[in-house]
């Protein structure tokens, strides 16, 4: 059976060049880049390399980048070390309600340590509520920490604006911007957009699993989450995991060239199987920004009367993988806050597939899909519903 | 030049079919274990596989076996973790002077959190003080934590007894172990050594760098170090490095399959440029253990007079790659703790080479390696201290 994977924002499949780089690295520079011989420097060498590709790629310098583990880390790393450096000067964080769970939970963990947490609704479409921002921001906030962009419904926010809008109502309040489902898709400038701390997760552009970037304004402290043996300039302990790194560095490059093109291919395969569901099903919805904004790798479309889970296991009978919500928090049994977030009634919480894109999709396969959607919708709602939803 | 690759407890260059499995993982089990669908199903498969290996080796369920992103990030996860879960239980905690400095470290920072640290001393061959460490326990110790084999100088502790001696003593302290030198290369049973917390390092054994382990006994509670998504019951958030996961698994393999093997030919390389470099080389002496015991894959080596960084790179100049003390510590500038934790006297602390043995490892390098290093001192004694040391 053909097999269509639209999970992208779940996880990519690595470039077959990463992979190589990746399996490479490990045979020929396997030093410790601790070690002070030869073996040690090579590796060394691939460190430095990657945090040069990543100092340009978003304009600062190679010193701030610090290697972990992936996205999660980068965001505990962050929040979690800010908030332990700075804990005296003051103890306000504000969020917004559709970030990550690697974001919110932290942030009701330090709730238990008491610090304060405000969090900032957003709209129909998954918007910051830039005014509640602009309020909520006084003298006692250390941080603010907002996604770039959406991993469940696209929304895409205005780093820029709200980064200026912060220094404007406090130039010693943070921003951390968790950027996993942005980096490599959309061009970033950490000083234009007044970023402090951002968090990168390789295997969301093609690069392995297992590796993430924070980067970190070097006038900023962070206390460790992790000690050790002084690795990293003792922000962050433990040996480097230098083949994926090598591999990391490649994707880098990959993206950084293809920047333009990819985004153009994700946002046709968008517009066509939005155009191709609204269109054909009846009672189906866009959750999220318009078609034509947000990211163009993720489209999320409600089915009404029709559980997630079902649908996409009815999908997957057909070889078609996608995902109900965001794959990170899928071993829980809760409805999306996402959702709820963005103003979903209570029978369009649990409805919702999200389509993401990637290099390897193609229209051929998108139409497809669009075949399959139908006839399993209209199947499910027949028998499911008795016909309810015909 | 010949490339001779002395500094296996650094990191090990991984097998070949190690960075094949990686490889071939990275590009067919894609997915992301949390996705529900079949590329989900089928990356969780491999995390299923390796638990249950994993869990063989280790003598425990599958289920206690928690993945992160390396030894230091097991330790710390462990240490801090279990702290945060009880810590109003009890406020002591006991380790011993020669730990790595994932454990010493994440102990000092403890201690600005109010609890109460107990370091026990070890004896001129790094023996833990079994006395003093009964002693030690109360019925206001947490936990012990102890490793199994010292990365430095190769001491092996004997944990079966340090764990029968602690819950004897009070049957609620827990006990956990670095096994980040021993794991793959001594048997180790957690039940029997009354192990409640265990951390392993995947690039130790032939594994991929960025892949950990953490046993953890499954009535012991911890605290998550990182926050998230709900991956690992809730322990450990963040994507599961599935292709490092896959390599470990074959490092697990071959470990299980050839540790006898290994070990022997290890004790072979040690005996034998221990005798070459004692018997042809004045004014030398091992570090811990005599060479007949202690960690086969280990032997550390004082070379009176000489500084350890300058013979290092003399021997670097030969393509002779060894370690001064630990490569986790190199990168800071100080004295080793274990060797001040031995008893050396001051002027002994900074003259020891680290030759650490792998699977690769001949005595026909060994041999050249031994007439290096004779050249080498030599010469340097000559130069450096006007032949003082003749």
């Amino acid at each position: 059976m053909k097999e269509i994977y639209l999970d992208y924002a779940a996880t990519t499949r690595p470039l077959q060049e990463v992979a190589e780089a990746v399996a490479v690295s490990m045979i020929n520079t396997y030093g410790n880049p601790s070690s002070l011989h030869k073996k040690g420097v090579e590796a060394e060498t691939i460190l430095k390399e990657t945090s040069d590709k990543l100092s340009k790629m978003l304009g600062c310098l190679a010193d701030e980048i610090i290697y972990t583990s992936g996205g999660t880390e980068s965001n505990n790393m962050a929040i979690l070390g800010l908030c332990a450096a700075y804990k005296r000067r003051a103890h306000k964080l504000i969020t917004s309600s559709v970030e990550h769970p690697s974001v919110l939970e932290t942030f009701k963990y330090l709730q238990t340590q008491g610090f304060e947490v405000c969090i900032i609704g957003v709209d129909k479409e998954g918007m910051l509520d830039l005014e509640a921002l602009q309020k909520a921001i006084d003298k006692e906030t250390l941080l603010v920490s907002i996604m770039h962009v959406n991993n469940e419904i696209g929304t895409v926010q205005d780093i820029e604006r709200i980064g200026g809008l912060i220094k404007q109502k406090n130039k010693d309040t943070f921003f951390h911007v968790d950027a996993v489902q942005s980096f490599g898709k959309a061009p970033i400038s950490v000083k234009k957009c007044n970023i402090d701390l951002l968090s990168i997760s390789a295997h969301k552009f093609y690069g392995p699993r297992g590796v993430g970037v924070l980067y970190k304004n070097k006038d900023v402290r962070i206390n460790p989450l992790i000690y050790g043996g002084g690795q990293q300039k003792g922000i962050r302990a433990g040996t480097e995991n230098v083949p994926g790194i090598a591999g990391m560095l490649k994707a880098c490059n990959y993206a950084d060239q293809n920047m333009e093109r990819l985004n153009a291919h994700y946002r046709t395969c968008k517009m066509y199987l939005s155009d191709s569901v609204l269109e054909h099903i009846p009672d189906t919805f866009i959750n999220g920004p318009d078609k034509s904004k947000g990211a163009p790798h993720i489209l999320n479309i409600g089915f009404r009367g029709i559980k997630s889970e079902v649908l996409l296991h009815a999908l997957e009978s057909k070889g078609i993988y996608v995902s109900s919500g965001s794959a990170c928090s899928s071993n829980k049994k809760v409805k999306s806050t996402v959702l709820s977030a963005i103003g979903n009634k209570k029978e369009d919480l649990d409805n919702a597939i999200r389509f993401s894109f990637g290099m390897d999709t193609s229209l051929e396969e998108l139409s497809y899909v669009a075949d399959k959607l139908e006839e399993q919708v209209m199947l499910l709602r027949k028998y499911t519903l008795g016909g309810r939803h015909k």
